[in-house]
């Protein structure tokens, strides 16, 4: 299969599946943004679509005829250089264009691409289009992120369905490796993100790493064993983060009359124990480490294990900062704020989630998400 | 036409009435709570239905079987008696039920308290239902307030459309009154607030009042004679208020190349100054005053010259503070917290607007609002 | 004694007394601004004397020579037309200058005022320093408070001594008052304030007011029967207001292993059950009467009894609003924001204090807090 | 000398040293908190007097009698493990024990550790005084950025005096590194914090560094030619910390008329183009760097170049986040506190200032604060 018909085709089944993942909402669910980080699902659909329109469609589709000129205030993100745009905390503010609109700006802007497919465009647009298309799968996971948090502040827990279900975590202990030079950092052959790019060695110090994921079971022995109150096993501002918000457990969990139960999309059940423990920010990833005598690993570390690992259930806190690669480059023009720009306080997640789309992980994958976020799907691989 | 059949009647008007003012909106609109005191419209369609629900059929329909057990919780606004609540700033987060449901709880009710009144219940019973029709009333206009809040932060400013238009203002100068002992209140005989009874004396002096409305052509003078920039003609904490929210103008009055536009619910418009002006707060009523070298009227002048003015288009700021009459008294029980828990920081507005739903307004009816409220039909009256 | 020497006579007393009010401090103890309403004593000692530079001295001193360019800014308070001046958040901040500064420009200012008096002065020119030393007066009481504020905020509630203390009230019943016209407002003979101005007839209805303060051991009665959790003796913003501040008792009393005690002046001591009960806001005075199923008098109504009253203790929470006497006129330039900028959202006391200045109080006598203020010497009467 | 010896002479110059740095001060200059991160000079002189009497004397000097009981709560800064304290932004409002107290339990604490020295007690008792001579010359330098801003925010802006001035840097281009496994970290032979310890390999790539730090002049040309108004030039979060703070210009700049100027130790003054620029945060010198072409230097390419490299003037950032060392392990107890609970969120800086005490600098040195900061005395070096 020639290139073009690839990304045709990895164009439609991602269009497609963006839809897929709303199809259990009600309209009303995709108008709300809880939270700041928390998008309206409706606005999903409409910015992964604005991605196209703006970055493919109007610079390389001869004679484009915008969809509506209102949408590129209404539905761009972050892009400074894109223009001018709806203030992020406003999001859910927005309930016009209705979502069947939304949808009706889809399939006119997937038509438009594949039809500009068609004319076997140069490798440069293709690799836009690549772009967007891992835009869009990226906009899928946060989806399933919001559409959980949007249902998980319901009074009433509406259950969404299956889907992204975890699988059991079994103590396997630790695998260990030899200090070294290690090569970090993705090649650029197959599509990658800027932020993986530039190849480099690391040294790196010899080191052990779970072979499994921390369990529900054994974070409720760190709760119960009252991790929550020594304040010697918190970072300072993880420790101010949980008295300031009150926190005792992962997001989702809710005791009642001594039981724990969880929020999941497949309702409020009680907490299995042998799954993996999800929810829980950097912060709570390093105290549990703590209380356990050991550590989160470095993202190099986890890279350099990744082949001998068993990984992809959930996103995997380390103690490193997102930071950029020797050498790192931004794209020029608006795609160059894809990434660059958020390299302070962040910190680094490897691996994938049940909710990352089929085709969208690699072990150079380099995700990041501030200290206190709960609300993705974030679990716990220790080292030593 | 007896009391059953007249409550009966009013009951089935009402209900229909509150869902004719929302046939306007998309499902999309029903879900927002852009600020703290703007509701969702879902949720004054539920909340109307639960104070049935709660205060007529639990009580007096037997056997009555509730409609949604979680609705309690749901609709609940700030009756503290009648049990624990959702946070009122996150009525925007509740996406279930979806609207479909709230309209079939809706019609369970309202038939449920048709076959009520069909029993030819008691007097006490009528008169829960009646406060219950006043009670949705009240929402009626907080809708019109509320939907024309949502609209007008949509980017897009989307039309509602006609029934809610003002009428021409005109010149007619001011009407004198001699001071003297003035009866205040309400008797009692028909429907009215527990806040507007207990009639008794006032003592007035002197006051001329003026027979029309302020214009946007006269606020448009004070705007552009610099009225939002002398601090002497402002209440200390009214200077406060338009520094920090950035003020220049009425809510919905924007500026372009020199000239002023309004968001109305016909959309967006050129300012009509002939029309009264519309949206400003108890602030910037007074400051209006205090330019013009006159002064507000308070409630009791209002009252006392009500008969001889023509009024109506817009509630009218008086400088008169929500305070309890002589020998007011609370109902008791939930229904105690209508009205006299919220005499405090609030002020007085008389009259009605051409959003006030028909057979709901009287002269001796106390509105109140915050002096900063900016969203409600507020118009100014000038008095001497 | 002509007016220049009684004018004369007073000026130095004044401000020898509120120099005598901050004997007990340490340097360090004039420099803080706990929370925005406690201004640093040094401030108080400064603004007062800037307060006549400002308005007698520099209008009408000949040749007067500002004793230091920078005051003005440092030291103006509310006062738009007496131009630009330091945030009043910011005034714990300025450590210059030093306390010896400020008692030297005290000094400075004290002797040109004197001079100016020497001069015999027109009288209007007297009747600006008679304004002076009212302010000051009032200043020398929230001076008193502000201390207390800074003391009671010590980890080691230092001891500011005696001179402010409490007598002992006793239960007396109530005093009935018969319905009728009566006078309100000062004539104006004697010195008062522009808000007490405007004498005019108030139609008031049959009343009876203690004549007692409600006392800490009555109001500990209060506390125990759990009226700080009845959400039904609140006004809505009063509940809220506890809610959030987490009160459970006045200012300054604190819980012990049982006992409750309090800061005073003299320092931390067991609550004494028959002296009156201090430092609670207007809405634990509200909530107070609701519990004891009375109110609080209106301004008018304590006015009405104030000769038959003993008062004197401590301010008293009337459920008055702090508006405009009618036909109330503001005094032209800078004096005039003294009061009636203030009338929105404020309470009016009657009464005075142990820590009102002598002569400085008389029945017609308005002050004016927030419902929410606790650190001025607050007390409840009843009435019914 | 022997180390008892050395530890004596040093623990004595380093307490007289912290009181020399306070010697133009007013009694009230010792006293605000103006922001949460700026302490006032007194607690300062109190805290590090504590952390002797904490750490030293109350477990190693026989029989030690507490100076005040209270002083553990009043003086405690962050270390849980030594009990409750006074909440951080509560500092400014401990009026009492007054400054000349607090200088009584310094001498106090000074002779009773002298008293211990001259026992000859055991290497880990030295150990620990030399700590709390350390930590006492980290507060020395926090001393004079604290001044500085309480100065600096004076309307008036006191004059501090000389002592801490900046040298003249010149434009000498950037010297080259290759490649190559690199010793990084502190062996412990010498006094080092935990934080510097464990010396471990690290890769480094080809670099270049400049030898000189950023001037006042180079970057007033960033700001005359638009770099706070080009948002590609800052990191996202950088780009919001101007916009809401409203920065245009590097702490204690102010532009008048057309001209730049910037308060210093030796008052309000012209910038002078030739010395290093001052008080930028991270985001101010990353952005710099961009607008440059080139980018920050990474701590550890630092620490390869500092033998090569003039430094000392300004503290410099670099572009490394402030994380664990391989192997680094917290002391155990309350000691445990000092450093590693810190390591999120913060961005190293390395070199030294000329607030820095003498003998405090040294190349492996791990400075850090938030990406915000600019109060501390920061600077710019380039890197490519």
């Amino acid at each position: 299969m020639n290139r073009s018909n690839f990304i045709k085709n990895k164009l439609i089944d991602t269009r497609k599946h963006t839809e897929k993942i709303c199809e259990p909402l009600e309209i009303e669910d995709y108008v709300p943004q809880p939270v700041v980080d928390v998008s309206p699902p409706k606005w999903h659909l409409a910015h992964t679509t604005w991605f196209f329109e703006t970055f493919v469609l109007i610079p390389y589709f001869k004679d484009y005829h915008v969809y509506n000129d209102d949408f590129a205030f209404l539905f761009n993100s972050y892009y400074n250089n894109a223009g001018d745009r709806v203030l992020r905390p406003n999001r859910g503010l927005m309930t016009r264009p209705p979502v069947r609109e939304v949808m009706a700006y889809r399939k006119y802007v997937t038509e438009k691409c594949l039809a500009l497919i068609e004319t076997l465009p140069s490798d440069g647009i293709l690799d836009i289009i690549e772009i967007g298309i891992n835009h869009e799968q990226q906009h899928q996971e946060l989806l399933v992120y919001d559409i959980k948090f949007i249902f998980g502040n319901q009074p009433t827990f509406p259950i969404y369905g299956s889907g992204f279900d975890l699988q059991k975590e079994e103590e396997k202990g630790f695998l260990s490796f030899k200090a070294g030079l290690k090569q970090i950092g993705a090649a650029g052959e197959a599509f990658c993100f800027d932020n993986e790019l530039g190849q480099h060695q690391v040294y790196i110090q010899d080191f052990e790493i779970a072979q499994n994921l921390v369990t529900n079971g054994e974070y409720l022995e760190f709760i119960q064993s009252g991790g929550y109150t020594d304040f010697n096993l918190w970072l300072s501002e993880g420790w101010d983060f949980i008295q300031k918000e009150d926190l005792k457990a992962p997001l989702y969990w809710f005791e009642k009359n001594g039981d724990w139960y969880n929020y999941t999309l497949r309702g409020f059940e009680k907490i299995d124990h042998s799954l993996p423990v999800q929810h829980v920010s950097f912060y709570e990833a390093y105290a549990f480490a703590e209380w356990k005598g050991v550590r989160l690993p470095t993202e190099f570390e986890w890279e350099v294990a990744a082949d001998q690992l068993n990984w992809g259930q959930l996103w995997e806190w380390t103690y490193s900062a997102y930071l950029p690669y020797p050498g790192f480059k931004k794209a020029p023009g608006a795609l160059g704020e894809y990434n660059g720009k958020f390299m302070s306080n962040q910190n680094v997640l490897r691996g994938a989630s049940v909710a990352t789309p089929e085709g969208h992980s690699r072990k150079t994958y380099r995700n990041f998400f501030h200290a206190s976020s709960r609300w993705l799907f974030s679990g716990i691989r220790l080292a030593k």
